[in-house]
């Protein structure tokens, strides 16, 4: 046998491999595995697990589960940055906590009031708009607003493997949500074009919105009173309202997500429930049990006693973020 | 010429031209020529006016809309029914008003109380559940109940020519929602079998529900508590909620939608507006102006002020409901 011609050959077999396989930055292993045998049960036609297509519906919690969350959530992030771009048309600003610790760049003495200061800069910034005006506010940050320790654009900052797992359930029949505890109108105005979801499949967190007519034009003026809390107990609650049938599979990585894990499981057929694990310090982060954003801990437990899948970020993924 | 190929020619022709139409139960007239230039419209490439398929957002208020709603609303009268069906597990309801007129035969009576009495039916019959077994109570009914006046079941009394409407706009492109005053878990389970719009896509009034563990299963707990009231200015909350981005086209019956068809005219590029009129009093009901279900007055007066299509149940349309 010729050697250019084996080359050639091997090259090919190599490259026919990877077209075909549709998770390439998934090592193989366990989670990989339990991915694609879930995904060639639900579509076997003929068979008792056969899902039809139009009950094939995948929940994906946002932070920490298809972009990152560290140092402190992406959303936060944007309201600190909106508190300094409004702080013009906020001269009061200037002597009023949080917001003057934040003005002055301590971010730290800002947050120190806990949940009210929170609360307070996270109404401040995100309330007081129609809903044109805030998703206008959100594009504008999004599409230049950088992390501050990557540098990279948050959008840039989305996991690769988790962009291939929902393609791959897309082309195999799925409807993918997400369902997250980040706001709603935080989320929609990018994750069609970064997650190929559409508004109409985002669910979140949300605050009250009122009709009003303003010199004969209809607006939604956003206000500053918590709607819906989309989180833990909340994530089902908000699944049954905008979807009104459960999943057959769901993927989070904190407890936060426990409650839709759990409510998916609990229905027949076969179920896919996966927790993204946050252990690669030298490419990502590493924090489950004791952290603050982000805390995995019961659900860790329960993942283990139920045989859910747990992704290793450091063992199961050959990339994080998408090659810039 | 010999006669019979002329007559088959003119068979052939005719049912070509019937096959060919898309609204075979719309007489042609105004109405028609509107629906049919807006779809072509938004769905020719290459013109301004072309709106892209993920654009396409179409939302039908259901009462009166796309089924009947007299002599009154459906959902009030699976309420009734299960009133009695439910008398057995309350024997304190045969002493309690408004329970015990209902229970006697008295429905004018039962809802002499107005707002209170009704809204204590509705919870007495519709809250303390679990959504599965709300769901189970909804399907029951909805496949044997029987119109007190047409004998019909209750899903052979949804609109002929609207059905043609539903499936002439998904054929082109469309995202058909409901975005209705009723309420969404009491049409979510036959809407995909009558309509063809999944549960993801039905809007409506909703109470609150609650997360529980019930002996290790999860279960959405029914609450005697108004979560959302999908009507009038609500209707355009709902829409953004669930949908996130707006309808280009939005179909009504009474002034309950007259926001949602503002917010929808008031976007930029082509819109269809449209009320349906009940002004057929022999083979269905004649209202508008003074009745107290499906008031359409302030509707009326705007749809002629702003050139919104009127459809006339009577002129409009060749059938009302669909051939048994």
């Amino acid at each position: 046998m010729k050697l250019v011609p084996v080359l050639i050959a091997s090259v090919l077999a190599a490259t026919a491999a990877q077209a075909a396989d549709p998770l390439p930055s998934w090592n193989d292993g366990a989670a990989k595995q339990s991915i694609v045998a879930f995904v060639g049960k639900v579509t076997a036609e003929g068979t008792p697990d056969f899902v039809p297509p139009a009950e094939r519906i995948a929940t994906f919690d946002n932070d920490g589960t298809l972009w990152a969350e560290q140092p402190m959530y992406f959303q936060l992030l944007f309201a600190l940055d909106q508190v300094r771009l409004l702080a013009s048309q906020h001269p009061e600003w200037r002597d009023q906590e949080p917001y003057a610790s934040l003005l002055k760049g301590d971010v730290k003495g800002a947050l120190a009031g806990g949940e009210k200061s929170l609360a307070e800069i996270m109404m401040a910034t995100h309330a007081g708009t129609t809903t044109e005006e805030f998703a206008g506010r959100v594009s504008g940050w999004i599409a230049a607003a950088k992390h501050p320790k990557t540098g990279k654009l948050y959008t840039a900052m989305v996991y690769q493997p988790m962009l291939e797992l929902l393609a791959y359930l897309r082309a195999n029949g799925f409807k993918n949500f997400v369902v997250s505890g980040g706001g709603i109108e935080f989320m929609r105005p990018w994750a069609e074009a970064v997650y190929g979801i559409p508004p109409e499949q985002v669910i979140g967190s949300s605050i009250k919105t009122k009709f009003e007519m303003r010199g004969g034009t209809p607006v939604l003026l956003r206000l500053p009173e918590l709607n819906f809390f989309d989180d833990k107990e909340g994530k089902p609650v908000g699944i049954q309202q905008h979807i009104g049938r459960r999943p057959v599979a769901a993927f989070g990585n904190s407890d936060g997500d426990l409650q839709m894990l759990q409510w998916t499981a609990a229905g027949s057929g076969p179920r896919l429930c996966l927790y993204v694990r946050h252990d690669d310090a030298a490419r990502e982060w590493a924090y489950d049990r004791e952290s603050s954003v982000g805390r995995l801990d019961k659900g860790l437990d329960e993942a283990k006693a139920r045989g859910w899948t747990v992704v290793s970020m450091k063992g199961d993924w050959k990339a994080i973020y998408p090659e810039p």
